[in-house]
């Protein structure tokens, strides 16, 4: 790290969940930063004095930014990873944006995530899988194709922060019912294409392997 | 409007909902829009045809953008309501998001929406408004009370688009269980100062009546 740089502190759980596209942003404009993981057990002591009272948080030069999604957006600026133009940046919000109607489509994906009877979470997420989440893979799919045939990024002519956004959303999809990805080629494809960058591809080497 | 300016259309139902911090962007920045409000029976038709098969769509100069918070960032961006720095951008940015949180917290704004079962509603409202939102309501009073000690707006020092979204937002949880917000008396005073606001001021007293 040069003199002067600013001095960035992601802090989140040991795992990649919300911090996940925050550490690919980082990776891939290869800029350092303390990617501090804290133990479950030191969170409740901590919780009251973040912005939201949750994680992560990123502290930069003295400042601290809550919300993943406008820590991910203010890094991506940084890094001139938003879009070319105000109509590209309001694309790559709108895709990251609805990352989130995805998330609490049908039942909701944190509503099978918490489900512990085993029987009942394998039926909730056989419906999610099969009937919620088809609709939309499509709409994400339609964009990809209609930007350079789907070869490509989602928008423009290189990668943003809503291409890893959706690729490690794609991941944790593909995690947790393994298979499902493979029916959606452009998805499958473009995650690999963002996985293989310069950058993500070494981090995703190094990382610590965690749960989720 | 003056020649060459741009010709935005805004398209959603004929409801406040997730459009009406749009339409305070367009009401205190004085530009002109074509409020357009589709009646559901013409929704199925037009569905396929949105970016996300969603409502709200932005159109501007030929381009169509979906995502409601996709659609107030560009605009605010465009009206100089995004905040002042990035430190700020990403302030404003983190609040409009926390709103998503609230609105999924507990059981979830959408499910006591839709209860069909009046008592099991009522049962719903009272845990929601009771018990799961005063924590929510708290934080946002914290944010509040560090900018200006709470007598000004949320970031800087003067209004951005994540005012008019928090003040829309405590206008619909408060006609949802009425007399809910007078406990908060910041949130209660920062919605009345942007309702106060030329622009919006003349907005709310002219905008169409509807049921939400």
């Amino acid at each position: 790290m040069a003199r002067g740089d600013p001095n960035y502190k992601l802090t989140y759980f040991d795992l990649r969940g919300l911090s996940e596209p925050v550490r690919y942003l980082f990776a891939y404009a290869k800029v350092e930063y303390d990617d501090n993981r804290i133990k479950r057990e030191d969170w409740p002591a901590m919780k009251k004095d973040m912005p939201f009272r949750t994680l992560p948080v990123l502290e930069v030069d003295g400042q601290t930014i809550g919300q993943s999604k406008a820590i991910g957006r203010f890094l991506a600026k940084r890094f001139n990873l938003v879009g070319q133009d105000d109509i590209e940046q309001a694309r790559v919000d709108a895709l990251v944006d609805y990352l989130e109607d995805v998330k609490h489509a049908g039942v909701g994906l944190m509503t099978l995530f918490r489900e512990q009877d085993e029987k009942k979470k394998q039926e909730m997420k056989d419906q999610f899988f099969g009937e919620t989440l088809p609709d939309y893979m499509d709409v994400l799919e339609q964009h990809l194709r209609s930007n350079n045939g789907g070869k490509g990024f989602f928008v423009g002519s290189g990668p943003t922060w809503a291409d890893f956004a959706v690729a490690v959303f794609m991941d944790a999809l593909d995690k947790f019912q393994p298979g499902f990805l493979s029916k959606y080629p452009l998805l499958s494809a473009h995650k690999a294409r963002v996985e293989d960058l310069k950058g993500t591809k070494e981090w995703i080497a190094k990382r610590p392997k965690t749960v989720m």
